[in-house]
């Protein structure tokens, strides 16, 4: 219950481990659920099950709901209450759960004392604002207190696939009806292009040239189409900088590879054009427990994605890039 | 001038074989422009120039804001009149000059006449829409009529890169301030989305399982996303279509291998990576006389780019796939 109404029932973000014929998109109870999909201690069995050492946290599709919260006041305690939650369940072992602290982008001051406030939490290492912003884009330069705000507090600033989209909005409690449910699968499928319009403005904008100590991350955006946005941004700057008198001195491509990391599930594509994206800018996810999981058999799929790579570059993706980014023991 | 009002002076439309330096976004004069942007046994002679047997015509980022027009009736008569010319300048060499003409989306019924007009005229072999119509999106089902009228003509339907992209609006007729440069930028580097999101629509909308004679083209969008987009598509068919209810019987990548092209410019990743898209899929284009061209150095971009690629790939790409799909004589 949010202000009153029913956001939603769960549903999608716990279907991990079940066959895709029985996912379902609501009415999930906590009787019939996985405990270690809410409970810290199960969490880390389920880890176990699954060769996980370490997993980065997230608000779910239940609390990115929070951003549609209308009396900002209101809005600001219950990302607060969520972020102590978080802070309380990463408590249970703080080097293998990392938690990723939800701020809304409506109010930018008191975005930036979020920041200020959860950088001394116990357990949360980076923050994760909306993909869409609903006041301002993300290029608006009234956004600079809160880049500053991330970078001072060493904290990465993360964008999560889906978060604020508008489109999701007419398919949250159900099933949709017929002549939606095409509409409904390509929205799933296309997801990414959130990500990809976020980091256009990001680098665009010039927030990584004014910030050059902020390390931004796409998240469960997928990798496969990093490739061509960075081709293409190089050549647009090449071509076009001068009749649009544009005046970022570096290639857009390296203000990725200095400052971006994106994380994918499964991308076979992604994986193959891996050198063009940048090797050091890449993290595997295995979006545990959502419906998009390789748990429990994340071994299997890592294996099989990873099977023409060399060793050295699959443990910087599965392991050493997020060691790096996030500063876990070794 | 359109309906009283000045569209634009000409600038990015005719920008080929220029300096990057030099580019300009508006304020050409036709008598400082070379012929061949206009005229067309010179257009000829820019072709040989640059080795290109067959050129595909779309109108230009002038003659799209045809699409703005409020009045209905007016709209109609202005895209027949373009379509009329385009018909008339392919007369000079049919084989080499093949002209796509224009529909608008806002009136079915008078696109649907439209497309059955051009399909006598001469010269004419196929009909572009725009990418983001502005009354309905290209899912909605009172498009079928048109999909029909496209199939039954034997008329690849195009979609083009930025035709209808509200985005582009505030930069029509002058270089930005300073603040919205970096906004231009971005629009100018993630112009596929729009194609990408189309495809999508298109695909999980079931347009091309009701019309499985309808050729679809995306033009001007390249091709590096694409591997990812099938690879995506694919997977939440697999993953999510029990849930939605979703009851298309082929997977995503099967339709798309079946009837959509998709042109590109520059583009290493999508070279690269063309098995995942389809060898038989992809068409290259020299987009003259715009300012992506790679005229008239086309046969030294088109060698860079496919020094890796066995020749009787690269013989389909740059010419056997568009030969096939607009039946060109050999």
């Amino acid at each position: 219950m949010i202000d009153g109404k029913l956001g939603a029932t769960l549903g999608m973000e716990v279907q991990g481990g079940k066959k895709f014929e029985d996912y379902k998109a609501s009415g999930e109870t906590y009787e019939k659920m996985r405990k270690g999909f809410y409970e810290p201690h199960e969490r880390l069995k389920d880890m176990d099950l699954d060769g996980i050492d370490a997993q980065v946290l997230f608000s779910n599709t239940g609390t990115f709901r929070l951003l549609n919260i209308e009396d900002p006041e209101l809005q600001v305690a219950c990302m607060a209450a969520y972020n102590d939650f978080l802070s309380e369940f990463c408590a249970a072992d703080p080097q293998r759960l990392i938690g990723v602290a939800m701020i809304s982008a409506d109010d930018v001051a008191a975005a930036v004392r979020e920041i200020q406030r959860v950088a001394s939490l116990p357990g949360i290492r980076g923050v994760v604002m909306p993909l869409y912003p609903r006041c301002n884009p993300l290029n608006s330069a009234n956004y600079d207190p809160l880049w500053a705000a991330a970078q001072d507090a060493n904290l990465p600033l993360h964008v999560h696939q889906g978060t604020g989209d508008p489109r999701f909005s007419r398919f949250l409690n159900a099933p949709p009806e017929q002549n939606l449910r095409g509409e409904l699968m390509a929205t799933m499928s296309d997801g990414s292009l959130g990500n990809y319009a976020a980091l256009s403005k990001i680098i665009f904008g010039g927030v990584l040239e004014r910030f050059p100590r902020l390390k931004f991350v796409s998240v469960e955006g997928n990798i496969g189409w990093l490739g061509y946005f960075l081709e293409r941004a190089d050549r647009t700057y090449r071509r076009h900088r001068y009749w649009t008198r544009f005046d970022l001195p570096m290639l857009p491509s390296e203000y990725f590879h200095r400052q971006v990391y994106a994380t994918f599930i499964e991308d076979r594509v992604g994986v193959r054009i891996r050198d063009f994206i940048g090797i050091d800018n890449l993290m595997w996810s295995s979006d545990y427990p959502h419906t998009d999981t390789t748990w429990p058999n994340s071994r299997k799929y890592v294996e099989e994605m990873f099977k023409d790579v060399p060793a050295i570059e699959t443990a910087k993706i599965v392991c050493g890039n997020a060691r790096r980014l996030y500063a876990l023991a070794s």
